[in-house]
């Protein structure tokens, strides 16, 4: 396709995962033409893919951008909805939190079949090219020169007019765009790490799933916790996070020191995940560490920019990290209408107006970190969970609470705070005001000496309290 | 010298800037066998120094660390110390603000000769040995592995049992160490660059200084401002600090703009760095970033430590980046006294206890970029001054005021937070409470109708509080 000045540009894709094969379709949709470049081998043809988390919770983010490449129905169909949390008490009580205040779900989505799907997609557009097995090892920003070295170790020179670096946490476009222009960044590890584990289908069915299946199961144990997503061959994923000390202090302790704990914690996943499999493989995996990265800007003058991972990445616990970068990818297409697909001024406003925003979802993720951990054992976090439900359904367009707000819509994140941080204040207020108008009146209706009466009224209203909690 | 195993350890020391020479020192005093390798040509037979300012001005902590190896006296010899802030004021006005209230000074010292002045001492160790044009490209850690490339391009291998990273605030040792661990880190750019003039001594005088010679010179203009510092021949070094942006701006403009904004801001500048000089450096110099760094921890098993700016870079505005540096040389030096050169218990330690004050004198580093700038301006700034002058005067033990503690103790810098604003909060709770009782007293007074003798208690007291101020 030929820019605003009348040139025609070639676009290099750095990375080949989520985020870099969804940049890929939208920079082929707009005419460009685009070369992909993967480290790694093409996962459509790979046994085992290492590393990365096996599902996903997709929402309404991830599922805008998804719809604008026409991809929305297919994925939406192969995933599995989930409707509430299921919080697993220690006593091996269940309850239900719905996550949507009209019945909404996210879905379990298959993180591999989806960037296949991505890929595939990409590829079906004539000007596409991919590369595989192409790690940069160098590059020259002014001239746009990519420097790769191939399967073979050969080095390969491949050109390009404007460069995404879509290629993770420990980005190498990012580290290269740090030696040409002035970038703030920080890297911060939290002290915990994950594991995952499986629950298999139901002994003897054909895929039968043995927990409930339309739920995102959590069992919040403060210091660390457990989740399960639903998986479309019957399985569950389940993923530990531990602070890294405890995992090596279990370990420490061979297959029984893993009994102990899951006994202690989480005795009614141990049947289910299945003892042998369960000391297999807590003992085989490694403990993975867990970053939340921040920089700004994102770009260099019109030659390059970055985006999803390697521009922000974030604790798992919002889960926001794929539809924050796939909702890149719907902004940066935005931008690119709005300025007619003027590199020049397209990557300095995607900076700026998109800095604000991820900055702001890497912080709710770390403030849900503490939330999903402990905060969803409190009576007063579900006193204000029903509170925020209430008022939804009174004021729907004016009080959303702040998880629907990330979750499903598109109000800029950085927008989410700002809103939650005063509809909170209003709230905690009201309710505040709501307890001391109560007790005025108490203590009006004693001074009136009608006791009798108060006992009644009084045994009246701690049922109906009872009842709402 | 042989650690605690009896093993003869090798030390390799990556930077020959101040920090790693005096680290040399420390380690050769020790009785190690060190190698010092840096990337650039030998300073003590260079023509021309690039890049870094040309002054430093040197207080307790660095004058500590460098009495320990018996080089005190001959750097304080050489330098020019500077009793007082001299305020510049827009309309030619000067004020003196003493730095301490004991009379304590700090130092102007020439960064080269200083530099020179290290090398030489830890060159004249048997056990030292430099390595110049010695650039590092890789480290294996685990295996104590260096790899240079060396002025011919050639390929250096080298060996050790603990590796220094002293190579600065862009240190190539701390990429490596964030390749095998995992480090929190930040680097923050500030809006504000900056750029050294020179004020020459008197013309037609053997070094004549050219303005009040024992001080630190200081135009604060709110968005930017100017300092100068006193230098052995002579000159001043003058540096000014100013957003990127004003700084294009004015270049935009040619020689007339810069000789503007001179006139409006500086006008008694001009004259003594000469108006064809003015213009001349101006625009032929650019502007520099200011970075502010923190990592946490600084270490790699037993095996690698960074140390001063590479592991934590401040902005200049509280005189402190070279004092931490040599202060971390003190810092660890006690510490391996401690773990009796234990280096596996050592290194972790000096994570853990150098990391929060580290962390520390960078924000306080950046809360003086807020007060150098405007705060030495406002009327309420130098009554507090005045007021933390009298209260340790009163208290000279309890009372510390910040700089103080900063600048002429060696308080660890966490403390001095700590117990700055402890103290903040007593003093400004006791000036309200003085203004209230005052007030009180007023309206007493005034409700006894003794309005005549108010008039006159008012006029005498309006008096003296002018004196004061």
């Amino acid at each position: 396709m030929a820019d605003s000045s009348g040139k025609k540009s070639r676009i290099a894709i750095v990375g080949g995962g989520l985020v870099g094969a969804m940049q890929a379709c939208y920079m082929a949709q707009r005419g460009y033409t685009v070369d992909l470049y993967e480290s790694r081998e093409d996962i459509r043809r790979a046994e085992h893919v290492a590393g990365r988390s096996i599902n996903l919770a997709l929402s309404v983010r991830g599922r805008s951008a998804l719809r604008h490449i026409g991809l929305e129905e297919e994925v939406v169909k192969s995933g599995i909805p989930m409707h509430a949390r299921l919080i697993h008490s220690l006593d091996g009580k269940k309850s239900a939190q719905p996550y949507g205040t009209k019945g909404e779900a996210i879905l379990s989505v298959d993180r591999r079949k989806l960037n296949e799907l991505l890929l595939s997609a990409a590829e079906k557009v004539e000007s596409v090219t991919m590369h595989f097995h192409h790690r940069l090892s160098q590059l020259d920003l002014d001239n746009g020169i990519l420097h790769f070295t191939d399967k073979n170790d050969h080095k390969v020179e491949a050109h390009a007019d404007l460069i995404f670096g879509c290629d993770g946490a420990y980005s190498c476009v990012r580290r290269q765009l740090m030696r040409k222009t002035l970038i703030d960044f920080s890297q911060e590890y939290i002290p915990h790490g994950y594991m995952e584990l499986c629950v298999p289908p139901v002994p003897g069915t054909d895929g039968q799933h043995n927990m409930e299946i339309n739920y995102l199961h959590i069992w919040p144990r403060n210091e660390f916790m457990m989740i399960a997503l639903p998986n479309q061959d019957g399985s569950f994923t389940l993923t530990l996070f531990m602070p890294f000390k405890e995992f090596e202090g279990i370990k420490a302790q061979g297959d029984e020191g893993v009994l102990a704990f899951f006994e202690k914690y989480f005795p009614d996943a141990i049947e289910k995940i299945g003892v042998q499999s369960l000391k297999e493989t807590y003992n085989s995996s490694t403990h993975l560490p867990l970053v939340s990265i921040k920089c700004s800007p994102y770009h260099y003058q019109d030659k390059a920019v970055i985006m999803g991972d390697a521009s922000h990445a974030m604790v798992p616990f919002y889960g926001q990290g794929m539809n924050c970068g796939f909702e890149d990818c719907l902004v940066f297409n935005e931008i690119m209408d709005q300025f007619d697909g003027d590199f020049a001024k397209v990557l300095p406003h995607y900076s700026t107006f998109r800095g604000p925003d991820a900055k702001a979802i890497c912080d709710l993720a770390m403030y849900n970190y503490v939330e999903m951990r402990s905060l969803v054992n409190s009576r007063w976090f579900l006193f204000r969970k029903k509170v925020d439900w209430l008022l939804n359904w009174f004021l729907p367009s004016k009080y959303i609470p702040l998880y629907s707000m990330v979750t499903f819509s598109r109000i800029r994140y950085h927008m989410v705070i700002n809103k939650w941080k005063k509809q909170d204040k209003i709230v905690n207020n009201g309710l505040i005001l709501l307890g001391l108008s109560s007790l005025g009146m108490l203590v009006w209706l004693i001074s009136r000496g009608r006791q009798m009466q108060i006992g009644k009224l009084t045994e009246m209203l701690t049922e109906r309290i009872q009842d709402f909690f």
